[in-house]
């Protein structure tokens, strides 16, 4: 048992409107031998999410905002390099939340550490469509808007890590679909994937042009939006919901680095009369459902019903210009940062 | 069996914005001795609503819009005169939706026609507390905001009729309630059926302020938001929701003679952080609670833990003021028009 050298990421300041390089700040870490209850792991990848914008905010929410100075948080995968837990051993696959750095040591219990077993899926899979984006898009769609056989689906960021996700459940349970993305080249991948509809939004920048595209895609109306970026979207899907729609708030990318307050749906007032639901969720209020998404994911993967995409930078000094890459839509699918 | 001859109210024109008196217009009209399977009643009393405001577009929603000329529509009570139809004798006790009129004819299948059983409540509390505005805080509270005992409960427009019943219904169940209304005297009201906190809107006329005030009166947020108002009652009760908190969107009064459309919550993005849950609803969809609503409503009457206040105008001519007043803060408790 041997101490262990690597790098990590730390928040350098606090990023005004879009983060920037230097908001962050490469640092020197040293994963000691275990002490008893303790692992330690050698990363092998690490993933980055539109959710850690948040966290780089100084206010409450659901999880506490990154300290400046400390090193960065978000899921990883490794193997285990030396164990003090007498549940974990040499060579044990985890997932955790320390993530941001190639090596680490801590207590299990206090980093959401998950032994995996043998999936026969690739590490990378466990970030993505196996893992944390992968069940976000499961429960949001079956649990937080109830998905029907038949009903007529909106997802926005469609070719994201969830949003690809999303496309091909509502697929599998024989839903109608119409996504947004951004470009040729996503919208040519939700084609791939089962989309009947595909919405580039790139081609339609304005709330009117946007609602005509949607409204052109689902002249019948939708059923339940799965969103992931707020704004002129979120207003054009209530615009078109039908009555009783549901729908699962995601996320709000469009709004994430916005140093002003933005205007709210102007239409919201319609949630009343068609009897709207929105409903706000965060993934880890359904980990109870963990144990059937992944049998469910497991079985799609290997009968083909479940593709998914992946966008690797190489190495932990490529890790903010991944997490910058977010925000520019240079992903499709999963944007993962490869360690080892 | 004669005719009976009487007076009704038709839409004259489209109201732009707040409604005025010559967008009514005042016609004769005759009920004539029933055919087979008709009814023929006289009004006694006759209800005006908010929601009404909205049927006076020309635009789809969960009702369809009035027509111009026709006369208008909304709930009633009255006795059968003469009966055509098996299941009716003159004499009955019957709420239909031929308001705005002080005699009809009709088949009680197309007019929503209720017999009522002897409930020892006076008639006019069958448009009210015991009625659709009743059922409307019934179902809204209990079921679509699933209220928890205990819960802190913030409810706007809270001196109105469906207000005043979401208060004692919240306090019967043990809640913490805070309700804003407009105006010492309301105010003064809503201390009486038992609000833990007031708030006066008409002292707070600017968004931070009412956050403040808000913010004082449930210093550790809110579990519940029962909303007749939207616009910045909405927006600060986003700001004040505790995490999980649920809303029934019942109304926004605040917005339904707007000429433009208004922005929305600035700080919706809560919604997902928060896990928000915001669920419009119309009353009709809740009719199955009717029985056991009427039930639980004639005990908290009779055994004192629900109140009512009525404001009451007197005779077919003054339905148009009766109507315009509710957007005049001129009612406390239920607007109605007695007819007889």
């Amino acid at each position: 048992m041997a101490d262990l050298n690597g790098t990590g990421w730390a928040l350098a300041k606090r990023p005004v409107g879009m983060p920037k390089m230097d908001d962050f700040k490469k640092v020197d870490i040293t994963a000691p031998a275990p002490k008893e209850g303790e692992i330690q792991v050698r990363n092998s990848w690490m993933s980055v999410d539109p959710y850690m914008r948040g966290r780089m905010y100084d206010r409450e929410s659901y999880v506490p905002p990154f300290q400046i100075g400390e090193v960065l948080t978000g899921t990883a995968v490794g193997r285990v390099t030396a164990s003090g837990h007498p549940d974990y051993s040499e060579g044990d696959l985890v997932t955790s939340m320390a993530g941001w750095r190639d090596v680490w040591t801590g207590k299990p219990e206090e980093l959401m550490v998950n032994k995996i077993p043998d999936t026969g899926l690739p590490d990378s899979a466990l970030l993505g469509v196996a893992g944390m984006p992968g069940l976000t898009a499961y429960a949001g769609l079956l649990k937080v808007a109830e998905l029907k056989e038949g009903d007529t689906v909106f997802v926005s960021g469609a070719a994201g890590a969830v949003g690809s996700t999303v496309v091909q459940i509502a697929k599998i349970k024989n839903c109608t679909v119409i996504g947004s993305a951004g470009g040729e080249e996503k919208c040519k991948l939700l084609k791939e994937i089962g989309a009947d509809h595909v919405i580039d939004y790139k081609a339609h920048t304005d709330y009117e042009s946007l609602l005509g595209a949607l409204k052109k895609a689902a002249p019948k109306g939708i059923d339940v939006y799965f969103d992931n970026v707020g704004g002129d979207h979120l207003e054009a899907a209530i615009e078109c919901a039908r009555p009783m729609a549901r729908f699962a708030e995601c996320g709000m990318i469009s709004q994430y680095n916005a140093t002003e307050p933005q205007p709210g749906p102007r239409n919201i007032i319609q949630v009343v009369g068609k009897q709207l639901s929105l409903k706000g969720f965060i993934v880890s209020t359904y980990a109870d459902m963990q144990p059937q998404f992944l049998k469910d994911m497991a079985a799609w993967i290997k009968n083909g019903d479940m593709k998914f995409e992946e966008t690797v930078m190489e190495g932990i000094e490529t890790a903010p210009e991944a997490f910058l890459g977010l925000f520019q839509g240079r992903n499709t699918g999963k944007m993962l940062v490869k360690l080892a």
